[in-house]
């Protein structure tokens, strides 16, 4: 089957070979996105060998368990050993021998087909279409802030960062109704959240220590540093985003100001699953472009490209 | 009177005028306690002019309310303005306008007199001795932990440090029920701990990621180190130190293991004075050392002495 392959910080369309993983479903790709992680990984963010990509949507076309046989899913993308103290204490996502779809020792999805567990499994609704659905993986990691923290109606939430997650987080978190502005650089990013309701804020508008909540999406030190500038004593400063390298800190500031720094991965997809199946949020509106699998290098090189959200390549 | 003045990283006993603020209370010095803030600010961590020392047990001799004179008092080192954001939202320590007692526009208390408003004085209750009395503020930052996390009866906590601060922190965790341990190098504080039946380990026997709870009190890049080691996914990592500097940190593994990052300052005065009275901690046993005021540089040579825990000012 055709495949991405990376090694080496390179990336290439390969001929290999079917996946075959007893106990596993074999899951036909049907619609696959390109994620920042995606582009980190291809820079040499970690180390990975392998078939890339994380974000899908698929048919199960074989399966220990024949009910799922034809089923429309999307999946977790960690595999766990449900023995480890982390699964045994209910964080399976962080299980101690976890491998990571397209990610850590587990072939991922800008192929034909792939593999995975049955229990990481989603069956897809009906009404919820594969453009949709491929944004299951992104969407739970946002609604994972909420999973995380508390959210009231009367905080003060800034969200730096307008990107692919960016833009699934500040749709998630206008949800809860809480006091929400978004800091947005480029025209069409901004236009979507504008087009929802969403307020937007310049960088120069950020007055000091006014947020209850900051949620950091753009991975980088100015990012860090606008939200660290923007978070109020006592707030929490979540991170959310892929950070290449080391970053300095100024912890005597965090202890004179009790801030709470808070990392945040992976998230729930039933709730993701079922945003979507209510419509309360949109995702589809950042698909900026959509390729064959046959050109998914195009899709990275669109991908890269500064001010475009997602890039989708279809298996067809 | 004397006074111990801090000026351009230089401490020396002085002679000044006898403080003078209308509204505040005057505060005749029992006996002060040296603490790890304050050898960082003669080292330059902080650019602070004035008389140093933040850590006291006073008697009020003047008083705007005369029910206060003759009183036996500690006090909160943060004077606040009532009326900014922070105050008027429950973070009076947080205040944006406030003055620090001997670390930020207001002279401390290694003198004989330093003056207080009444709203930061606590009477202290006449079984608690001078001795206990003198620990109350550092004991209630070591209490801000519990006011911060939940922290339950099945937590394995780790504290790493047991000087000064960490003691204090190790006294009032132990009296949760967690499953605790600290971290010690020195002969002298490993007793005392084993002495309540605190457990302590050597950083060679830390596993990683097996401890829900970290305490680091050593403000040593080493001593983060080792606490981000111990810690597991989605625990919280209590910063509870002077750090000098900026630290260099991890952030993509701080992401991905979704850890929690929290600092932790001053911390709640009755509750220590409750802990002091009812014996269920006892502080006094840190007491390496006491000088008399006009002795107070001999003091801090000996308060910056390896292993060598309190060291307290005496005022008569």
């Amino acid at each position: 089957m055709q495949a991405l392959w990376l090694e080496n910080n390179q990336i290439s369309l390969r001929e290999v070979s079917r996946p075959v993983k007893p106990g596993e479903a074999l899951i036909k790709i049907r619609k696959a996105g390109i994620c920042s992680t995606d582009l980190e990984l291809v820079r040499g963010y970690y180390p990975y060998t392998g078939i890339l990509g994380h974000e899908f949507v698929g048919e199960v076309v074989e399966s220990p368990d024949t009910t799922w046989v034809g089923a429309r899913v999307v999946g977790e993308i960690n595999a766990v050993c449900g023995a480890c103290e982390a699964c045994l204490n209910g964080r399976p996502t962080h299980c101690e021998n976890r491998t990571v779809l397209g990610i850590s020792n587990r072939d991922g999805v800008f192929a034909e087909y792939t593999t995975l567990p049955l229990a990481n499994l989603h069956r897809v609704p009906d009404s919820v279409s594969d453009e949709m659905a491929v944004f299951t993986e992104p969407l739970a990691a946002a609604l994972e802030i909420q999973e995380q923290i508390q959210i009231k109606s009367t905080d003060r939430v800034l969200v730096v960062g307008a990107g692919r997650l960016g833009q699934l987080i500040a749709q998630t978190l206008a949800l809860t109704g809480c006091n929400l502005s978004v800091v947005a650089r480029h025209t069409f990013p901004k236009k979507l959240l504008t087009a929802r309701g969403i307020r937007i804020t310049s960088e120069e508008e950020i007055k000091p220590h006014q947020w209850d909540i900051v949620v950091e999406v753009t991975g980088s030190p100015d990012g860090f540093n606008l939200a660290r500038k923007a978070i109020r004593p006592r707030g929490t400063l979540v991170l959310k985003s892929t950070y290449k390298g080391e970053m300095t800190v100024d912890f005597s500031s965090i202890v004179v100001d009790e801030i709470n720094i808070l990392g945040s991965r992976c998230g729930p997809f039933e709730p993701a699953l079922q945003l979507l199946e209510k419509r309360e949020v949109d995702p589809t509106v950042l698909i900026a472009d959509e390729f064959k699998l046959g050109d998914v290098l195009k899709a990275f090189e669109k991908a890269a490209q500064p001010g475009v959200l997602k890039v989708l390549v279809e298996n067809k």
